[in-house]
Order: C-alpha cells, then structure tokens, then sequence
C-alpha cells in the first residue's frame, strides 16, 4: 500500500503516531518558510506541513494542483483547528515526500462551484467525477441500489442474470440492435427491459426476482433521457396489485430510511388515473401542493361520472370560453396583488410553444372582497366569485384560467400549475410525497393504425371485472369515429406508477398469464397468429405448461436517485453519460469502424 | 396473496392452523378413495391430502403434472412422516382447490435425471429452469454474487455502473457493434469489460470499484464460452500487488464459507509462470494431485535457468528422443500393472487430433524392482531406472513420456496429466485447490506483423524493475528469427491470475498510470501516435491529470460458480444461455429485422 491510513481517517486519538498517507493536492499555501498542503482523496482531506527543512526539494520539485503525492511523518495536534472537517483536529508534520504523479492544470476547477461549462466537464468527465458534488451523486447511488437489494434479499427476492444478446419485437420503442457475424443476416437486440424474461422466471417457479439491470432504447433524446438506462427489475408470482403495492411501499420507505435517514411514515396516498388526471392534469401528479384543478368545462366523453359545472362561464357572451372545449382554472395562492406586468409574463409564458397555449384570463381575488379580472366586460362580480369559488380560491389569491381543447388545455394547466409551485417554492427539494395511480386504461386508441396500443406493455392483464369483457368482444375497431364506445376504451389495466414528487419512479402491473387473454391482447394490437408466434411464440409457449399468476414492477434508477438527490437531471447521476445526441464526447463514441468489422458482420453502410 | 405459507414452511407446530398454500403438482397419487398430491414451489414440497369429499370435483377438474393450484385447508401431523423434507411430518386436509392455471404434459420430466436431451431442455428453458438442479445452481450463483458484494462493501469498494454503449477499439478479440441510428454510419461497441473506465474512477479518486457486470466477445464460441459473459470487476488505488492479492484472497475465502461453509484456512501457493509451466506445463495448474513433469530437454531458449537433463535419454540410438525438441516425462502412481491394451488406450488417447502427439513411451517401475518398458531395446534397466527416478516415480508406477516440439509436447503432457489425474479420481469435485501465478511475460510474440502483443492486455504495467528496460528501448523487432534476444522478450508483467482446480477464476494486474509508459505499450503493439489519440487518447489525457498507482482483478463469475457447484460447464450457471452458435433456441435469436429497421439504421446486407 502507498498509504497506512486514508484522508479522512486520522483523529486527534492518532497525535504522535507515524504515518504515510497518498493522495491529490487540493491546495498549496506558504507562510513564510511553511507550506501547507491539503491532500485530497475519496474519504477526506487532510492538512500537510511542509518544514523549512523541506523547501530546498518543493522547490526542485514544486508542487501543483491534482498532483499525487506521497508524504511520510508524524501526526500533529493542530493549534488552529477547523472543526468543519472530521481530519481538523490535527495535520501531518511531513518528513519526506514522494510526487507519485504530476498533473497538468486542469481545464476547470475541481470544486462544488467549478468555472467548467457542461461540454468541458463532460468530455473531460473523469476530473468532474473528482468534484465533491459529483462524487456525493454516485455515492447516494451506490446507497440506493444496496438499500434495495438488502430490502429485496430480506424479502427472498433473488437477484437472476437475464440475456442482453436477444430478440428484435419493436412494439413501442425502438431497439438497438447487434449485427451477428456467426448467424450472417441476424441481429440481436439489446433489451429494453427483462419483461419477458422475469414473466418466464416466475412460470419457472423463482418466485421472487429482481435485477438492477441496464436497459436499451434507441429513441431521440429528449433533455432527460438516456439511451441506456437502468431499472430495479421486481417480479413476483402467486400476487395481486395489493400484494405487489405493500411490498414495493416498503422497500421505498427501507430506501429512505436506509439512504437519506427519513422515516416515510405516511400512509402512501392512492389515486385512481382518472382522479389524477381531473384533479391534477396529469398522471403523475406533483401533491406536495394544491392548486388543484378546476375542471369548468370538459367534453362529454371525458370523466363522464363528474358533473359539468360549464354553467359558470356559458352564456356570458364571451367568445373564448363559449367556444371552447375545456376550460380549466387553478387558484395560485397569494398572487392577487401581482401587476400587470407579472400576469403578462404568465401570459407570455403558457403561450410559449412548449406549452402552446393562445393566451390567459385571470381573476384577482382581492383581500377587500373585490374582484379584478382580465374578462371584467364579460362577466360580474358574482360571477366572478362563483368561479373563484370552484376554484377554491381564497381572499389574495390570483386565478388562472386556460381554455381550448381537451388535451392540450389540461396539459397547460398541469404545467402552469407545476411552474406556480415551483415560483411560489412549493416544490421543494427536501420534501418527498409518495403516491400511487392506479387503474390506467389498458389501451390507447392509436389513430394511424386504427388499432389499440397497450399504454402499458402488451403484457399487462386488465382488472379482474374487465377479463370477459376482453375475451368476449372483438378487439376490431369497426367505426373509428366512434372508437370510444368500441368496449375495448373503458377496460382499465392491472397496472400501477409509482409517482414521487411530480415524477413516475417505478410503474408495473399484475400480468397475463394465460395464453387465451395473452393471444387476444396481441390481436388487440394488429398481431396476427404467425407474428404473435414469430414474435412471442416462447411466451405463448411457457402459458401452456403451468404459469401461475404473476405481477411486477420496475423502478426507474437514475431517475429515482436524482430525486432522492434534490436534482433535476439524471445525468449527474451517471458515471459516464451520454449526450442528447447520443454520444458520449469523452470517448468520441460512437465513431466508425474498419472495413475489416463490415466484411466480418457482412454488413455495409446505406447513407441516405 | 393467493397463499398464506409457501411449500417448505409448514411444521408439524403449524397442525391445526387453515392454510392456504400455491404452486405446482409434482405427482398426483391415488390410494383408494383418498388422493395424495405433491405440491411444490420454490421453497420446497408439502403433500396435499383431498379426501373422499372431493372426487367429484377431482373427476370433473382433474389435475395433472405442473398443474398450478390453490388449495386451502387444514394441517395435519402425518401418520407417514417423511423426515427427508423440511414439511415431511404434516400434510394438508385439503377442504377445497382451485385450478389457477393448467399444463400440457412437458415435453420432458421436471426431474434431477430429466428424460430431456440438451436441445429439447434449452428450447424449454423455462421448464428446464423448474427442476431442482439446475434451481440450486441459480441459487449457489445468487448467493456467490451476494456473499462478492457483502465483502466488497465491508472493505470500501463502491459499485459504479460503467457504459455498455461505447467506442470500438478491437485490440485482442472483437467487439460487437451497435450501429447508431442518431449518428449514421457511426457504430457504438459493446465492452468486452470495463477497463479503461474503472481505470478513469481510479484517476477520479473513487479508491475503490466493483462492479458485477455483463462483457461481451464476439468469438467463436468453443464448448464452454458464451458471447456475453459476468465479472466481478474490481479496481484499486495507492496498491501494489501484494494489496491486490491479499485483499481478494480474502474475498475468494468469504465466499468459501458464506456459501459452502468451507473455511479455507491453508496459505493459497503462489507460483510464477515459469514454474507453472516447468512443473505443470500450463499457465492455470490443478495442483489438487502431483504428477509433476520432468523436463527431460527442453530447448536452450527456454527455462534458461533450468539445468538439462537431457543426457539420461540421449545418446541411446533412440531417435525419436534423439531428435525431439523436448521429452517430458510425469509418473502415473499405481498403475505399473497396467496392461497392454490399457496402454495401448492411452497411446491412441495421446494420438487424437486434440492432443496431436504421434506416439507414447511408457516404463513400468514394477513392484519387484524391476523395470519394463516400450523402449527396452534401446535403455537398458540402469537407465531406465534413472529415468524413472528422475520423474520421481515409486515401485507400482507407470511412467508416461511425449516427445516432440517443445509448445505441443508440453501442453501434450499437461493434458495426458489431467486426463490421468481424472482416470485415477484425483481430481475431487468437492476439494478446492487455489493457487495464484505470478510474473507472467508483459508480451507475446506475433509472428505475423513481426511485433509484440500484450500477453494479458494493453494497460498492465511490467515489474517495477522492467520499467526502465521497456522505457529506455526501441520496441521494434529489427531481426525476426532473434525475437528473443530483444530486451522486451523478457520483460515480466505485473500481472497475476487466481486458479482454482486448474482453472483461471480471476486475472488482473498493476496498471500503468504513466503516459509516457502507455505511450510504450501502445507503440510496441504496433500503433502509432495517431491511432493511439483515436482509439485512447481519453485514457492518455486522463493520466496527464494526476493519475495515482492502481491495479485491478476481474473474476469470471460464470466459472467460478461453476467450479464451486462442482460442473465444468457454466451454461448450467446461467439462466438463459446460448448454445455454440450465438443462438438463444428459446427465442430463435438472434433474427431477421424489419426494412424498416434496416432503412433506420442506414445499413445494409452485403452478404457473401
């Protein structure tokens, strides 16, 4: 070893012992005739002095930033102490030193706050990893995934290898695939998720499986994803979504005791999709806040069991709202006395293309009992306060009305509603809300095809109480323009996310397992016999010999630590991430091959 | 839950509880009007008892073979115990049963000794993985990895994912690719392990790194290798190599006893190569039996520091010692008695393609003192005798010689030592022998471009003492007949394997962490500056920033479960295997893709 003792280790208890510690020079500072060193590693710093005695060789061999060095002498009580650091009780007298390795000044500072820029750091990744703030990111992550598989090994879970090398079944994303030089004209694809392989585990009778597993999938890159991602894989057989949900609810309370000291006593709230959706916009809803929805007015079809309150703001000769299809309102608390300059920002900003909205009306609810609005000409002021009433708004707070169609208006709101916490710091970092959704509808209509797309995977079984309804019907969809009485639009899935603070962190369901439902799921989605078998003939196969009810989940693991971690991004989260492009710039990958590689894979490229 | 206790829970203190149990039928038996049942799960057996009550029920539902079943009912203490299983003294009075899902009969027995050949069982995996052997070979892997991690985290090692999509740099095997659809005519590699990244968190300060983690070979496959392949892939900073062994020593012991409970207390041999290869002719020795080889010659180039022997053989008019390259002889113990036929056998043994030798000679060293041998025409018994002596054989042995070139003859002998260490059961499945080889050769000769190839792999450091003769010389081979009069031809790696039982479980080595000595390597490897910035120069930046001394080992997980379950082969290790042709025969992978997929990705066949 090049050190008896690490950075972070030595104590006032080891004054007078003779030492040699290793590691990077964080800084260098002369007083006087003294030079004082603090050496840096993964566990800590520590203080270095180097005598007079020592000049004459710093001088020969100057000491710089990151250099690695090697220093032998005598542990000393400090008369400065820096209670700050757990080493700042003492510091090393050195007798003799060794540079083990010089650096060259790096392109950035090695510190929380560094002058780097995203693309240096990230080319020149392995001296980000050095900064503290980066190095607390993987560390956090390494805690995570040991909490859960302590959690999940408690709990009999094993941990089972599934195949990287398998099979194209482009069904929703798209795959990466792996030209085979053995089998010439054959790829494997590289998975993007274990879902068939876990379901055979539990037909082979494992039981309890889990995998901290990377997953694959080639799709363009929005700000925050990456093409390969990593998931805690959970399987279960013999289990019912009540089953799957207290299991799961403990191993996140384990994870948040274990990681961040937390004790998540709260009863984890449940909420049907089509709660979250009325209540919230969205299907993973941010409930650290209120700011509920208004739903004022909504077409016929959508949450047909809520009554319509469009009487409100009908009739009133204001053009906008009467012609719309949905308008919804959100009571923002504290905001009545924001100037016009402040509600044109807001305007300015859901009219933004991202979120595509033609504009905003807004009712100040003043603390005097007035009313103030942008559409004062159109409606009174009692009813403006019915409105403001709906919303649930209170004396001093401002509310914000969107309209237009369905769709869209809700998903403006669900984002206006989201930012508002965020300015109003609602959303705060240190906080966590867990919550399930539950009931999602099994299908989407998908409009191209005039079929139905599984939203979750085509393995997910709908409830119990839809089962006939699935086998009984023809999936086909005769009249596309009525698709929504079509029997198949009302089966809700077996299927539940796992929402933490406005994002999904894990999502599964209760399988099929039986190859009768299993075969009209595929049909469903325009598969017929022959590619349901070339497909997922294994699948239907292992149905036959004795499947037994089956359930699971997967977790989201770059994503779950970034949350755990306070942050937006799950890059920081990464050893070495990729781009949004794709690329990993500190490798230069991808790049091309050699003319040797295409003659072996009998491949050739077809530029366009 | 569709049970209240699995199938290896219920004791005999749990008679008179209601139970619900789940699972498989293992057998169905009737005995007059009462019909027995084995019910069976991950966890074991319990018999399920349906009374007369329920025969019609029975008759109009009746179960078969991997059936799965719910029953509920009451335990009962069996009259009949069973004491060889866990739940062998109750049984289950079944009050009524649901069939959950029902089985075809399978196409083999879910047995130890299944019915099913190889092909059958891999196209069936899911039923394979359902009988016991091949459950507790899945177990022994889990509890294998498990035991790795628990160790790895009490001595400070942080698991880090490293990236499955990088750079392809084929030096030694090839790499499978992944084209890019994003970066077209750019193509992503699948690492063939994580190298040069837990080299970079060792630059990063990460001090200590594991990962157990998927790596990829696109080789032909020989009987026992799979083109995606598990290590334990660990790294450490500020060590030497004695840190290394010591510090996985231990690991390797904590795995003996937290899964077989074996406390290998003995010193582990260390052994350098060249011993290796003078005692055992080979780089990974079963030192579980002797038998070592006696060098009878040898040519002058090799074992320079071996004296020759050669004299007890020359000189008799043999010619086929007189002009073999080498003669080695190992002594057989106890089989002196052995008949003609039986060395007959073993003479073609040795002539088979695989071995390749085109004869044997035998002594027998007869009990009576006297000497018998295939070549008493040309030694008289005096010489026989010595060179009897000289492999060490006693009264009662059979002593084996091969003659021939030096490369072939001795791995002819290494192998004929292996099959008689087998013959005469030796070779225990249940005694473990572990061994590490030290100073292995930095490089191997390559005939073809006349140039040096790094014999473990391009980043191993030589020794300490060979730094300044790999430095200070021109790695360029000016004379190719004298490639072994260069100074490189000697230069020894800081390198070191773990054989356990004659197999390589683990290889690593100290690393170079000095551009200027990469810089070496990679020129003496045949690239130049260009090339090595291409393909490396991530890693040669990475050490101008203050790179610390570090080293590394990577154990091949697959083999080492497989060695500790006693098989030779690991595809009984793995749950999803391929066969020797890179197919998965469950899922027919790898496949044809879609035109779609093709058009994409931007590529084409070109196949020949």
């Amino acid at each position: 070893m090049y050190r008896s003792h690490t950075n972070g280790e030595l104590r006032l208890a080891n004054a007078g012992q003779e030492v040699t510690l290793a590691g990077w020079v964080q800084t260098v500072r002369k007083f006087g005739a003294i030079t004082f060193v603090d050496l840096r590693d993964r566990y800590g710093i520590t203080q270095l002095l180097f005598g007079e005695e020592l000049n004459k060789q710093l001088e020969e061999n100057p000491l710089g930033r990151e250099f690695v060095i090697q220093a032998k002498g005598k542990v000393n009580e400090r008369s400065n102490k820096n209670l700050n650091i757990a080493t700042g009780e003492i510091e090393l007298i050195v007798s003799n030193f060794t540079i083990l390795n010089k650096s060259a000044v790096p392109p950035f500072t090695i510190q929380d706050d560094t002058d780097g820029g995203d693309d240096l750091r990230m080319k020149y990744r392995y001296l980000d990893l050095r900064r503290n703030a980066v190095k607390k990111n993987l560390e956090l992550r390494y805690n995570v995934g040991r909490a859960a598989r302590n959690y999940l090994h408690n709990n009999g879970f094993m941990d089972i290898e599934t195949p990287f090398l398998i099979k194209s079944t482009p069904e929703g994303a798209r795959d990466f695939v792996v030209p085979s030089r053995m089998n010439p004209g054959q790829f494997y694809a590289l998975p993007q998720s274990p879902q068939t392989f876990k379901q055979l585990l539990m037909v082979s009778g494992y039981d309890r499986y889990y995998q901290i597993v990377k997953c694959f999938r080639d799709e363009d890159l929005r700000a925050d994803r990456q093409p390969e991602f990593t998931q805690i894989d959970c399987e279960m057989a013999f289990v019912e979504q009540e089953d799957i949900l207290s299991m799961f609810e403990g191993m996140v309370r384990h994870i948040f005791k274990d990681v961040k000291d937390i004790d998540y006593t709260d009863t984890i709230e449940r909420m049907t999709w089509e709660e979250a959706m009325w209540t919230y916009g969205n299907d993973k809803p941010d409930i650290r806040f209120g700011m509920q929805l208004c739903n004022l007015k909504f077409p016929s079809h959508t949450f047909t069991t809520k009554e319509s309150i469009a009487s409100l703001i009908n009739g009133a000769d204001f053009q906008v709202f009467d012609s719309a299809e949905t308008v919804i309102a959100i009571a923002v608390p504290g905001c009545a006395e924001y100037t016009r300059k402040q509600t044109d920002e807001i305007t300015e900003w859901v009219k933004r293309p991202q979120i595509g909205m033609k504009g905003l009306v807004f009712i100040k609810v003043n603390t005097d009992g007035t009313y103030k609005s942008s559409v004062d000409k159109f409606y009174d002021e009692s009813r403006l306060k019915a409105i403001a009433d709906a919303a649930g708004a209170k004396p001093g707070d401002l509310v914000l009305l969107l309209a237009g169609t369905e769709e869209r208006t809700r998903k403006a709101t669900s984002e206006l509603r989201l930012e508002m916490g965020k300015r109003l710091g609602l959303r705060k970092d240190n906080e966590f809300r867990l919550l399930w959704v539950l009931d999602f509808p099994l299908f989407e209509y998908d409009e191209d095809g005039n079929r139905w797309v599984a939203r979750h995977h085509p393995f997910t079984s709908p409830k119990p109480s839809d089962i006939s309804t699935m086998i009984n019907n023809n999936p086909v969809i005769e009249n596309a323009a009525e698709y929504l009485k079509h029997p198949y639009a009302n089966i809700k899935a077996n299927a539940y996310d796992m929402v933490l603070n406005g994002n999904e962190i894990g999502g599964g369901s209760i399988r099929i397992f039986q190859r009768e439902l299993q075969e009209k799921m595929f049909a469903a989605l325009g598969m017929d016999a022959e590619e349901q078998q070339h497909k997922f003939g294994f699948l239907l196969g292992a149905f036959e010999y004795g499947a037994p009810p089956h359930g699971g989940i997967a977790f989201g693991f770059d994503r779950l630590c970034s949350i755990l971690g306070g942050s937006e991004s799950i890059r920081d989260f990464i050893a070495f991430p990729k781009n949004n492009a794709g690329r990993d710039v500190m490798l230069d990958a991808p790049a091309s091959i050699d003319d040797k590689q295409f003659t072996e894979l009998q491949i050739k490229l077809n530029l366009q």
